[in-house]
């Protein structure tokens, strides 16, 4: 498919947009590609544009004063990605989005979202639902490390990226979910 | 202020709306009053609705197998709760949400939460933005539960309810922050 068709058939999970409306809202877009290891957004950036994923794959990060890293996200195909918090709050980037693999992404700027967002009624229909799924999602991790339960943040990455194991490195997929290499290998046997 | 007053104030910070479609706006929402201790959502239950506090307080929180009580949220007025995952997903509820004190709210049925939204551009702009600041205060959340800070998330909470200390019990303060009440005790005085 092209990134124009991927992107067209993500939204339509949502909402209906005519061929003229999907046009005028996908030449908001820019396509940009990365290569395995790129920085997107580094720490202290200025971050003025979210990121919807085509193929490849990124993870946002945060990196203590300790140089230990957290892993908040992978963004697959289809997912978005972006330090939110700097973005919607106008502020410096505090996380890190780099790319695992080769990436291709649509880019799209802040004051172009709020403008599509305003001019097309089903548009902000369509960005609110997707930043409610967010929000549920986000919820759902943080009682997971709330009542420190591996197990199920185990299985819950597995469901919602099945296809990671054969991308990600073992020690990001540890750092995801908050354990040592030793205690990720006790899950992956158990 | 009345009910109605403290609503429009609140999203008045968002968005404008005329007196007419404000007071159709309002003409969904139905003002309901609890007790200290009583329950608005309890874990099994059908969620068909989301609640603007309007005086008091509520906390929304799990409780898991070994009855260990995880707070993912303290809701005081102009703050809104729900389980927003059952809500979103039409499932069963998985948290908890009751009084802290007496509590008076605004509650606001899905349903019409969808309908306002649909007939009035505006405010879905009002939920949207409601829904991402949320999404970023989770996701903070979630990096201080990751890095294990929790002084960071100490002050946070005092950032975020500066009145909490005169309101909610310490071991409940205890319960948000994830950690013992001596540990609670340390930050208090440090």
């Amino acid at each position: 498919m092209s990134a124009k068709e991927i992107l067209r058939d993500h939204i339509s999970k949502t909402i209906s947009l005519t061929d003229d409306q999907f046009d005028y809202f996908f030449s908001h877009f820019k396509p940009q590609s990365f290569k395995k290891g790129q920085s997107i957004i580094t720490a202290g950036d200025v971050v003025d544009a979210e990121y919807f994923v085509l193929t490849g794959c990124l993870k946002s990060f945060y990196i203590n004063d300790d140089i230990k890293m957290y892993i908040l996200q992978f963004a697959m195909p289809t997912w978005w990605a972006s330090d939110y918090n700097a973005l919607y709050a106008n502020t410096r980037a505090t996380i890190n989005v780099d790319c695992i693999t080769d990436t291709e992404v649509l880019c799209l700027h802040n004051a172009d979202r709020e403008k599509l967002c305003s001019e097309i009624h089903a548009v902000e229909h369509f960005f609110r639902w997707r930043t409610n799924k967010g929000y549920v999602a986000s919820q759902k991790r943080l009682l997971s490390f709330m009542n420190n339960d591996a197990k199920s943040r185990y299985e819950e990455l597995l469901r919602m990226y099945p296809q990671l194991y054969n991308i990600v490195p073992k020690n990001l997929i540890a750092a995801y979910l908050g354990v040592s290499r030793e205690t990720l290998s006790r899950l992956y046997h158990s």
